[in-house]
């Protein structure tokens, strides 16, 4: 499985090179802070020092999960088809910030209990939602390599179409539970550092979500892989997420991450190969309240820090115009020689 | 002076309209963040609750300082009439950002020591440059007012021609040093507090600026008001930005505040009227150390935090797609009931 997805490290020499560019520019050096670091890293990805975005798209992984039955979400389970449907309309706070930055935008169903109707959605079903992984596994290996290679191959296929530039949310009814109980296990924290209020449990709902996920912690014990944690407490979507970015990476596309649930499978697609984080852009820092100490293990300082906690990809087509700003003032702005711009005094 | 600025408070019967539309949104209440807030705080200045942004502008105030003599930047004086030009040139990172985004660029002199040419510059020279405020005012009241009513009447302009957001910014050698003694003197600080690097100081730099502004505050000591503060320490861009703002706020326009300097404007201009407030959105949090102090004395969170210290309005220019993301969702996003989505378990 793993050995599909070879993934090249960026160019330290390049690292070089760019940062003499961006030093040139009519500016103090360093003045641009992230974003000079972000220009950095998008011409690496890209092996040049003129990188351009190109067909910029968000693909966005819907599934159930089984665990929703004991109750760990605020919403119904019906609101994972309900919201694919509304972003097939167009409703959706990320349907809005994809047209406001022109991100192409793609529906794709890994496991949603039921649909409405199939129009306007790629239809890769795995099974019609995991299990619950309260007392065992929330799918087959078998399952979870299916949805891996799903996201994959969406991936590719952006990339066919001339996408260099890769969004990625989600949307999956209890998923934040699978997420919480994916960092437990892979970073081997306890389950109350990794769990948080997902789109607006109150104070009770909060401590049901611990304490079943405590009991399924419990149940899946032991020194498993990544892979492994994957099957037993993750989702599909967060499976196809897994995916896109292993398989984006091996494109050299850039990957931007969105909130808590994206970057469990960050972290997930990280420690099947640490070389992939080289080619993320980690969006926003949620207020959900484990994100922080996720970013945290994955190294990662995230562009915004607007206390969203929607999901969807949302923060990622947020943060997206920032990553254009990273790209356009490198190819865009005047050096001191040709603005004819004293430098600092020596 | 200060009567000519009426500004209306913000109708908080408005907000409660504006909170319970976004709240029929298809997203968990309070999901989106800071981008709720942004959202009933357009509505509420615009006072509908389908705001939306007009021939949005950014306006760039130029002028020199006095106190570049003593010291107080990395750079050479002759850098702010060079940068003028590179605005004028469209190659300043500002340039770039405006361009991405489609705001409307105005660079204004207000007292740049020399130009090299006057071609696409606004011309509304105070005086080639404030006096040092070492030991004497850096301008004169009449001239502080010609300087504040020359911010107003760009902002005038730019609502004649139907603007509706204005974003500000600022160019002009030393004048982070104009913002510090501005910001301790406003506030009753010790400088030390207020002094950053600038755009580049190393730490013998920096202690020099702190000992010439600590030399300079004690000549200035006393009980003055804000106004008289801008004259004392100030500098021509800082006081017509200040003019700018109270004129937008007079005007019910959306202010988009930039950094360090832009917010020392903002400073001096809710101690002339503490309702000018309500019109501002604070853009970033500069990397220069005294500004966090100084946002949270003006009660403001900012929506960007990337280590930006350039000025020039470039932090407004990269927040913009956020206000306009926060328009947008509140006009386009789909209901509960008209997306047939479930609400929360109740």
């Amino acid at each position: 499985m793993h050995n599909k997805f070879v993934i090249e490290a960026l160019d330290s020499g390049l690292a070089e090179a760019l940062k003499n560019k961006i030093n040139l520019k009519t500016k103090p050096q360093g003045s641009l802070g992230q974003l000079e670091d972000l220009a950095c890293q998008i011409g690496q990805i890209q092996s040049t020092l003129e990188p351009e975005i190109r067909k910029p798209k968000m693909i966005v992984f819907a599934a159930d999960h089984g665990i929703a039955s004991e109750g760990v979400s605020a919403y119904p389970q019906a609101v994972t088809a309900q919201m694919v449907q509304n972003f097939v309309n167009g409703g959706a706070a990320v349907n809005v910030f994809c047209r406001q930055h022109r991100l192409d935008f793609e529906i794709v169903d890994v496991g949603v209990a039921e649909l409405l109707s199939e129009e306007g959605i790629e239809c890769c079903k795995v099974a019609p939602s995991t299990q619950s992984f309260l007392t065992g596994d929330a799918m087959s290996q078998a399952q979870c390599i299916q949805a891996i290679e799903v996201g994959a191959e969406r991936v590719a296929q952006a990339a066919r179409e001339g996408s260099n530039l890769l969004a990625f949310g989600e949307m999956g009814i209890a998923n934040t539970a699978s997420a919480a109980a994916l960092m437990a296990g892979c970073l081997q924290l306890d389950v109350a550092e990794c769990v948080g209020r997902g789109t607006g449990l109150d104070d009770q709902g909060l401590q049901h979500k611990v304490t079943v996920l405590e009991q399924a912690l419990k149940h899946h014990q032991g020194d498993h892989s990544a892979q492994q944690w994957l099957a037993k407490v993750g989702g599909f979507e967060i499976a196809a997420m897994v995916g896109a970015m292993l398989e984006a990476a091996h494109r050299r596309m850039v990957i931007l991450v969105d909130g808590f649930i994206c970057s469990s499978a960050a972290l997930v697609a990280s420690q099947i190969n640490p070389l992939v984080k080289q080619y993320m852009v980690f969006c926003h820092q949620s207020a959900e309240q484990a994100h922080q100490r996720l970013l945290k293990a994955l190294g990662a300082k995230a562009l915004l820090d607007l206390s969203l906690r929607l999901g969807e990809g949302s923060g990622a087509a947020l943060a997206y115009p920032l990553v254009c700003s990273a790209v356009h003032f490198l190819k865009e702005m005047a050096s001191f020689d040709s603005a004819g711009v004293s430098r600092e005094h020596s």
